[in-house]
């Protein structure tokens, strides 16, 4: 399938993603790597929360908390 | 099984479908993929909460948050 | 065993079921097809919520929200 | 193991069993089948919560919902 | 490792335990046997919750909901 | 990897042990064996909630439970 | 894939690292090692819940709690 989801992480690599998870917060990054489990690398990532915003730089995300990932607004190459 | 729940996904793709998630959110999009997870992809995704709609393009939503997949109503070749 | 989870399913194939989902809404179709995660597709399904029916049309679920399935009442080849 | 989880389980087929879920509902039914995920089959299964009894027939049950089953209280044949 | 968990559940067997579950009810009996996800079968069970004891006989008991397994008190060959 | 988790663990045996359970509570005791699923036995165990200390004896605790371990302040031999 | 999850955990060992657990406690530490659970080792390992600091000396965290790892603030070789 070329546009499973493993495909389409490799794709996202190197592009700026929004990152949705289980307890509602929105890390956003650059897509450094994935794996199999969609844990998830970001590079000069910030988290989003309802009235902070929080720089943790390079951050490794477990998948089994991840609801979404998607290209963030604004950049060319995304699919929008 | 010729109308398992893989068979079926299969035959979705390029359909517009709903999702709906385990937080009860639910998306609508082009459906571009799936794997055996359940893992999904949708393509000019959108996601409707009780009070906003939220325009995400290209998302992968990771298996486990999902509850269940259908085809949008409305666009021809849909099983009503 | 003949009278397994999956052969007892596999039967239930064509007729009419209720499916039980965790967060307690239930869902009433016919039986498409089901693998060995419990994952299911309906047809003709609606989703009944303590409130409202919303018709669906043909839906795949994931097993890990399912609770229970069962034959829906009333049509003939159901075992009670 | 000879009264292994698995082995106790298959010499309750054709008994009365009662069955408690997670979300504290309890089934009663005879033992018609069950898997190792602990996927359970019951027939002429009820459902009784705080102030309902539910008649389902013949119900498959997910076993990632079982905490527990045993012997319904009454028919011969039982360890107590 | 001769101390493992499974090895420590075999040597339980046939003795008195007291089983704690998730959702905080603890039951006890004798140990008749467990398996690798620990599912549990305890014999002469009884479930105590914070206000009553309920007498459940032969009782399987799916590991994912337990917690801990330790020998009832009391007994002679227990370790304290 | 020389200092993983299994080979830690496997290195605090004989020793107390402090554990951490995703409901909070804490039990403390001498590191008798682990496994792969981070299963857990310990000797001479008791439990500290809040309000009260129970002695339990040696115990064997799910590792879907387990939060953290770690070597229970005082004794030579930890690493602090 | 250079930059997947495993790979920049193994980079990070020695290096302190702040970790956030599903229950939104962080712990600080000097990483000494993962596993592909993402399971993983803290020296000199700190907890910090709103309120309180506790020294927790060398741990073993189970890898199902962990949300996030990324390089503590401050020391020289972290990404940012």
């Amino acid at each position: 399938m070329p546009d499973g989801p493993a495909q389409i992480l490799e794709r996202l690599v190197d592009q700026r993603v929004t990152l949705v998870l289980k307890d509602t917060r929105e890390l956003s990054g650059k897509l450094l790597g994935s794996d199999e489990h969609m844990n998830v690398v970001l590079d000069e990532a910030s988290e989003r929360s309802a009235e902070t915003t929080r720089h943790l730089g390079r951050v490794v995300l477990r998948g089994s908390n991840v609801v979404s990932v998607f290209a963030a607004h604004g950049p060319p190459g995304t699919s929008r």
